[in-house]
């Protein structure tokens, strides 16, 4: 039979569905093949010689091996949700009408100049620069205090809701601290009121002691499919040391980082055969990036599925696998592949 | 430039992006047309003549024409998500790994035995047949006390999450309130707290006082485009008189939702040429079905647009379109249309 799960970082419950389920008539979407995109594509405006079919960067990493050439751009989004100027005040004509102007930043961090290399099949050292850049955009506008929370996120294949597909992330820095993020805030303030400890730190421990949810364990993160994950393959890399924000990680373990990610990644790409998926970067507010309650992790969600009206009406995702089976055949996937495409996998935590 | 509103209903901010967003190049997915499906098709589990392909009806209503023929079925989900026996107290092996059986049911209602008739388009009665199945239902399961929540929801269209084309609702009874649900709960009783009054009756007030976000005021309903829509054409259809329950609402008076209904989902269906979409029954736990705080009532959400990672990152939602905007093209696209069509928009509330 089917069981409920609940989710002890959010409060949410899900339905672990009888296997069966998943096995129901389908409509299939058309994945769109990474193999079918081109190494380059002229009416791309991310891809090398389109520069300026984007604003200016605000940042650009060179390539390591020829000054000219760039490795990683951050560019402002063209079609901003957000822009700079106005203010940060809300104001209402009534209860119902409360507002507030759209300040904020939209950025685009273009991921290499290649249009069909995505972030699984990258080098280490390119996903680090990826990261690098990440990093320094987080920190540079966490500075302006009109801001109180910087979302980092990809969207990888159209399922997953992004418009192009040269690989790229995203940026949005909001006036308003995002509410996702403060329902979980909310549930580790809670936990920590409860125990003087941190949430996520104590599921670690155990989550490392239970062990058959863990992808991988290295020095630095744990790799795991949540205890009540909401879709298939939700894939949760968590730094084993307490930090808030992913702003004050330190910089020389974004390397580490890379290698992590990467691997998942790859894993994903393999074994699923390049799904849509979204990547989000979960971290604390930017006016307490020293609290002892948020730890800051990235979360993989593939979208196999379609979120539908259940979900939207009741906010309970129904999932059609275990994750403790899905943990299993990632880490079997892991040792398929040879030893020098794992790097971090093959590391002993 | 953009501005952020807030849903007093649920405390979520809503990005409201300058219209220039909504042009940016995007993947447009292939839509279904309605009028490619047949009449009738064999391998359909739901058409009339393969009622052995789905589990015995708990519900049938016969065609008022033809005794031997019925309007509406509804059947178990032979997928369901959840099904009856078990225990639902949780349980969990440290904190971490709470859990409890999946008990619950799950039905499926088959909204007529055209399999290629969308609700837009079915005469008025035939939707009243089905909420009267909603409704009949409802009620049933309510009594079941291992149950604690109902969700109504429809998905219609591949986009909106739907696995078969034949016009189906369904129906879901849980052990847990949703957590969706628990949340808007928590807003309405501070609110009530505060102020001794219901936080959906004030807001009718307000809209019917401002009027350009209502679409229609008929002697029972209010449509409107919610002040804070999380995506284009976002449409609630609220009862005028304050009710908890979707379950206690006069049966007398489900032929004035229905019209309603109709008529919001014809003039989706005309202007947005069919579009996918999610209709979900926001209604009371089944303890508590004549509380002061809720107030039942009905989301359409298009699915006109794909939750991405900065929706699942941040929980904010960016919409392209002001729902002043979007009610005053309903408005107008109710206007040309033949009156004998409109029968709820064209009565004088």
């Amino acid at each position: 039979m089917s069981e409920l799960r609940l989710d002890q970082t959010t409060k949410e419950w899900v339905i672990m569905a009888p296997p069966e389920r998943g096995k129901r008539p389908q409509h299939m979407s058309n994945r769109q093949r990474v193999d079918e995109l081109p190494e380059r594509d002229d009416s791309c405006p991310f891809c090398p010689g389109n520069e300026d079919q984007t604003p200016s960067a605000v940042l650009q990493t060179p390539d390591p091996n020829d000054k000219i050439l760039w490795s990683v751009r951050v560019v402002p989004n063209r079609f901003a949700a957000l822009a700079l100027g106005g203010n940060t005040i809300s104001r209402g004509n009534g209860h119902f009408s409360r507002k507030m102007d759209g300040v904020g930043e939209h950025e685009v961090i273009i991921e290499s100049p290649s249009h069909n290399t995505p972030m699984a099949l990258m080098p280490y050292q390119q996903i680090e620069r990826v990261l690098q850049a990440y990093q320094q955009r987080y920190n540079t506008l966490k500075k302006n205090r009109q801001f109180k929370f910087i979302t980092i996120f990809k969207n990888h294949g159209w399922e997953s809701g992004t418009s192009l597909a040269h690989p790229h992330s995203q940026l949005v820095a909001t006036p308003i601290i995002a509410t996702y993020y403060r329902r979980k805030f909310n549930v580790s303030v809670d936990y920590f009121y409860d125990t003087g400890k941190c949430l996520f730190c104590d599921m670690l421990v155990e989550e490392m002691e239970k062990k058959e949810r863990v992808v991988v364990q290295t020095n630095d993160f744990v790799v795991l499919h949540p205890f009540a994950s909401r879709v298939l393959y939700e894939t949760w890399i968590i730094p084993r040391k307490h930090s808030a924000s992913f702003g004050l990680f330190p910089k020389a373990k974004l390397n580490a980082l890379a290698m992590v990610l990467k691997d998942c990644l790859l894993c994903l790409y393999r074994d699923l055969d390049n799904p849509a998926f979204n990547l989000m970067v979960d971290t604390t507010t930017t006016e307490d990036e020293e609290d002892p309650y948020c730890h800051w992790h990235i979360r993989i969600v593939p979208r196999l599925t379609t979120i539908a009206g259940f979900e939207m009406g009741s906010g309970i995702h129904i999932n059609t696998s275990l994750p403790e089976d899905t943990a299993k055949i990632i880490r079997q996937a892991a040792h398929s592949l040879p030893e020098d495409e794992m790097l971090s996998f093959n590391q002993k935590g």
